[in-house]
């Protein structure tokens, strides 16, 4: 379909989804070379044993020395010192992305960094992933059919988001394009609160006294509701730190809707408790057809 | 293996869990006839169809004359009145068990019907079930490996708890024993209290302005989580108000919890959401190891 749209990709952060966007790209030959950079040269080299990278350096400048595509795929705590690492090394006509789940804080990173965000620097999010992290848990079918947000600005060279999405595109996903602010609300809503929850809740039953046996006694509804408790604690909190507002505002709202229940319970309206669980499951069921 | 345990078992509630206790432990032939009994004729004469059963009454003391076993697999709220129903009719020497997630109500409103609770009530809950619901939801296999609680009390006639269990484990399942109070706090814990959570978020969802296009973003981890708010809103109506204190007081945990991350994120204290973030994914990866 397409040719080769990028000829030397850095990607910084091999991991889940940095390791799955090169393998997905090599494989149907859209990208040429794959460097890879991380901090931990011992995952750097598993990842070139795996056929994922071509080459690796730990040091950021010489990782993106000529490279016409850097990829931050790293967690987002660690998105401005990779901005801070590439700025002044990157080579002529290099765009950068990144596929931070929040988008307000890299954008800010990168205008403090840059000094105003860089007209080739593509604001981008896949929702996609596993519970599962790491280059070894990465294949080349994770963006099939899923959705990829990215969130140029005003700044923001349409060509440069043009050829970020021709990738994108070109793994499999569907892009779409949306503001930063709406992006980080409707990630707020769909992706971060459920995990705090998730966590929340996995956290209170690790610390009643029968841990051990309350969970012997949990059946398959509590295995899926819980499955996003096993992800990334430091990925999840640089997520919540990174998108606090808009975290915040929404599991106020949870809050709310919580204690509305509650009271609902505690003062026995089965009505008001039907009515809310039908609503809930409607729209859940319309979600899944 | 075992012979045919119960010549007649007359089951109320011909859906998910009563269906497929039925078509289990025919197929085994660990029972002989099969009454089924509810109060809509249609839901019967489509269990006769799927050869779920062998016939119907919407009579409960029709349905459960000369049946040596009589199974009550209704919504909790709705196992008083089956109480009422049958008491007076049931067979000499007739058991009766039932599979109502929450046991402290169930023996309440049995002491009460039967002015003292009979030593042929053998209290159950079968640890299984599907987010689907009714006979067409049901199959043979939902039991095999999930534990079953049974919940004897002092007057409980230990033959009738033996020949229950031995029902159960006929049909594979692992039969263990509890008191009634412990029961009702693991099940809150590991069952109720995540369904009222899933209902709950979804929906504060659903309440969003841009609730269509909030649900378009949602990833596979929000579909495993929200699965169980697909449940039927009856049922857990029924559970919430039937478990009301047990359920109360891990919800109130769970709020305190909850209150916790949330002003860890207020106040940006990213080692305390990691470490807890991590504890919870401890558990939950010791959970599904």
């Amino acid at each position: 379909m397409s040719g080769v749209l990028f000829s030397r990709v850095c990607i910084v952060g091999v991991g889940l989804i940095g390791g799955s966007l090169a393998r997905a790209a090599r494989e149907r030959g859209l990208i040429g070379e794959v460097v890879g950079c991380s901090r931990n040269a011992g995952h750097l080299q598993r990842a070139v044993e795996l056929g994922v990278i071509d080459r690796y350096s730990t040091d950021l400048a010489e990782a993106v020395a000529g490279a016409d595509l850097v990829v931050i795929a790293t967690p987002l705590g660690a998105i401005r010192r990779v901005l801070e690492g590439i700025a002044g090394h990157l080579a002529e006509g290099a765009l950068i992305t990144d596929v931070g789940s929040a988008k307000g804080s890299v954008v800010r990173d990168a205008r403090e960094v840059f000094g105003g965000l860089p007209p080739i620097f593509v604001p981008g999010h896949p929702i996609a992933g596993t519970e599962n992290s790491g280059v070894e848990a990465s294949f080349p079918e994770l963006f099939r059919e899923r959705r990829v947000i990215l969130t140029p600005v005003e700044e923001t060279d349409p060509a440069a988001t043009a050829r970020v999405r021709a990738l994108w595109e070109g793994v499999g996903a569907e892009v779409v394009e949306m503001s930063v602010e709406h992006h980080d609300e409707v990630l707020a809503a769909t992706s971060h609160l459920p995990h705090v929850v998730a966590f929340s809740l996995v956290d209170t039953l690790a610390r009643l006294n029968d841990r051990v046996e309350i969970f012997r006694y949990a059946a398959g509804g509590f295995r899926d509701f819980t499955r996003i408790a096993s992800s990334d604690p430091v990925m999840w909190r640089d997520i919540c730190l990174a998108n606090r507002e808009a975290l915040l505002k929404i599991l106020d709202d949870f809050r709310a809707d919580l204690d509305r229940v509650r009271s609902a319970i505690e003062r026995g309206d089965g009505d008001w408790l039907r009515d809310t669980f039908a609503a809930a499951k409607r729209a859940r069921d319309d979600y899944s057809a």
